[in-house]
């Protein structure tokens, strides 16, 4: 069975609002085996919402609208939907009292305006929806797919559809069980992964799954997934290729699903009683960012020194004016330096480091814009890296410090 | 004019990634007067990406595809565009040469598969990808409308957009002028900006002007459109309202267009030859990320000490151990400690530090979490304020970053 999502407001269509319910309602459609086949956005006229009903019915056996449900004079999805499907709206005063208490619950009057809200497409199923005016509405006619309409608004809408909506939708159709495993891989390209994982790629076909290579800077995330009414069936194999492909890239694996990098560095340090700091030179404080958007940092993270200039390598890192002069900011004697400083001078376990050029200016034929030297000093040994990464200021920090955070976690594993 | 988007993917249809390109997609058209009809995503089969373009080439004059043009096997769009426009492949070595170069300055060996890249429809315009292996692909054919492909990882997207895309538009199509001119204010809401400029707004109507609260996390943006035939009328008409508005909200507005603040104040560091540094608390490092995210910041920017432990704060930055004791972290007497200690260690002329508790844990009664304690200290003066921002984690090390900066620019232009 196949679901559309329709959304409608100018604003996406320029650009002012990214929409982010779509991905939202595609989860958890997903969840309960429900595939999103198409995404449409549309403008907010009765023309463009019938066109798209018009294509969408075609090809679905359910349609989720969002947006235009508001109680001015730009919101038009109900009245187009109630002449779409030629029903009459008519008074409901649950709706009325829902909205009225929503407005003495703020100490305001109600505006004249709010009255049509109660006023609702005949013979269709009305949505309660607890935080907001504008009930969601479920049509289900003979010959057309179920329509949903909700608000726009993401948390009427995800109230809506985690209250209502989701429940109807396991009532109604008896769904195939969709699953998912996404391993997570650093330092390998798509096309160098692809290479090594090629057979096991095409093994895949036998059992009725499909792999999707997800690339973002510095990472690759590898997707398999499967589509089956046995649930059961369908995890021990999705379960059986994921050790077979783990077991072929091992040393490029870092996570699953969702994870990220600055996460499991976090739960590792967390089980291992260990803690972190960090200098950085080329990433700017990206490093401490990442590490420190995880709540609960705190118990593991003890700071950074940001060394953007060589007096500050010299003075607060205790890096040698010497070695400094000698070999340049950009290298491995002076980037293992910098993690054995801090790690010292901020008294913790591990200390990571980076020093890079990350452009656009001040690259040299022999070190070209991209070079960066990575350090990793742990309670045992310090190690060194050098990597070229590219031409892109913002993806040269953002690589550099997922790296170099993906060696620590190596690190923390091989010391423990 | 109308323009469509189709972004081919299953991983957002999944929900797995948000589609961000056809926002910035949509912003950089409008801003040359075409208008986004409808967005489209599918799923990356043959049969999904030929009937959307049978769709779309009934309504648009454009159309951008973006994604699906990786190495490997999911990656199906040139194949597709190329049958559908019904065309051969053939070998651009230009092309060739690119991928090989990118692979050469990772030093990385180029996977045989790579070689695909440079196999591209006959008779296209290629448009050149410096930031990846993919390039983009214009389509123009008799009875259709043009065709963009462009991969869907966002950098490489836009700079293919920016440097090709845009500039072969502009140069297609004779549309009317659409102008903005946006002012970025700070430090004060929506609806209390609304309440000032009211009647400033009302007036836009005349000139046939629009006006758009803009709210991100931390700032307000107000932008004025405008379109028109004749430019130089349309550029009076802003110059004179964007006046007008200036002077209504003088002690709010921080900058103009796109500037970003820590570029507004790299400008204004270089400008009067002073530098910087930072004490970083709660913002854990992103203040330094902002500064850092300025290409040749290495002029003014010194360095920043991430002290996220107590311990860090009193050995590398100088705070005394009772201070902190008596007050707590958080506090304006360890804020003020912070920032001149920094700027004492580093030899700054200028540092800002932050102290709070970004949260989700670790508030109080007395200290909620949002609470935040943030101090510039410069060559005549120390200042510190104290904010309540939210409950957010993200968006309190957002606003509280964006906030000392603002800080810093008013006394740099204070003492200059």
């Amino acid at each position: 069975m196949f679901a559309e999502i329709i959304t409608i407001g100018d604003e996406i269509l320029i650009g002012q609002v990214i929409d982010t319910n779509s991905a939202w309602i595609g989860q958890q459609l997903n969840d309960i085996g429900i595939r999103i086949s198409h995404i449409t956005s549309i403008s907010d006229t009765k023309e463009a919402i019938c066109e798209a009903l018009d294509i969408a019915k075609k090809r679905a056996d359910v349609v989720f609208i969002t947006g235009g449900l508001g109680p001015t004079k730009d919101d038009i999805t109900k009245i187009t939907l109630a002449e779409y499907f030629d029903k009459n709206l008519v008074f409901h005063d649950s709706v009325m009292q829902n909205v009225k208490s929503l407005f003495a619950a703020r100490n305001i009057t109600m505006p004249e305006v709010n009255k049509n809200q109660a006023m609702l497409p005949e013979g269709i199923k009305v949505l309660f929806n607890e935080n907001g005016t504008a009930p969601g509405m479920w049509f289900e006619e003979k010959g057309m797919p179920i329509v949903v309409s909700m608000p726009g608004v993401p948390f009427e809408m995800k109230s809506l559809m985690l209250n209502h909506v989701l429940p109807l939708l396991c009532e109604k159709f008896d769904t195939p069980t969709v699953l998912h495993e996404t391993i997570l891989t650093m330092g390998i390209g798509e096309s160098s992964l692809m290479e090594i994982i090629d057979d096991w790629e095409e093994s895949l076909e036998k059992d009725q799954l499909k792999l999707a290579y997800l690339p973002s800077s510095g990472s690759v995330r590898l997707r398999i997934s499967g589509v089956d009414r046995d649930e059961d069936r369908l995890r021990e194999k999705l379960e059986r290729k994921k050790k077979e492909l783990i077991k072929l890239i091992p040393e490029w694996v870092y996570g699953f699903e969702t994870q990220k990098i600055e996460e499991i560095i976090g739960q590792l340090l967390e089980e291992n009683d260990r803690t972190l700091s960090s200098a950085e030179s080329c990433t700017g404080g990206f490093i401490a960012h990442l590490v420190t958007s995880i709540p609960g940092c705190s118990t593991y993270y003890q700071g950074s020194v940001i060394s953007y200039s060589n007096d500050v390598k010299i003075n607060q890192l205790g890096v040698e004016k010497d070695v400094l002069l000698q070999h340049g900011a950009v290298s491995e004697e002076v980037v293992r330096q910098m993690a054995e400083g801090v790690r010292r001078m901020l008294r913790t376990d591990y200390a990571v480091a980076t020093s890079g050029i990350a452009g656009p200016d001040g690259g040299s034929l022999e070190k070209p814009v991209g070079t960066v030297w990575i350090a990793v000093a742990g309670p045992n040994r310090t190690i060194s890296k050098l990597h070229h990464f590219g031409n892109h200021r913002e993806n040269n920090i953002r690589r550099a410090s997922l790296t170099v955070l993906n060696d620590l976690r190596k690190e923390i594993l091989r010391d423990t």
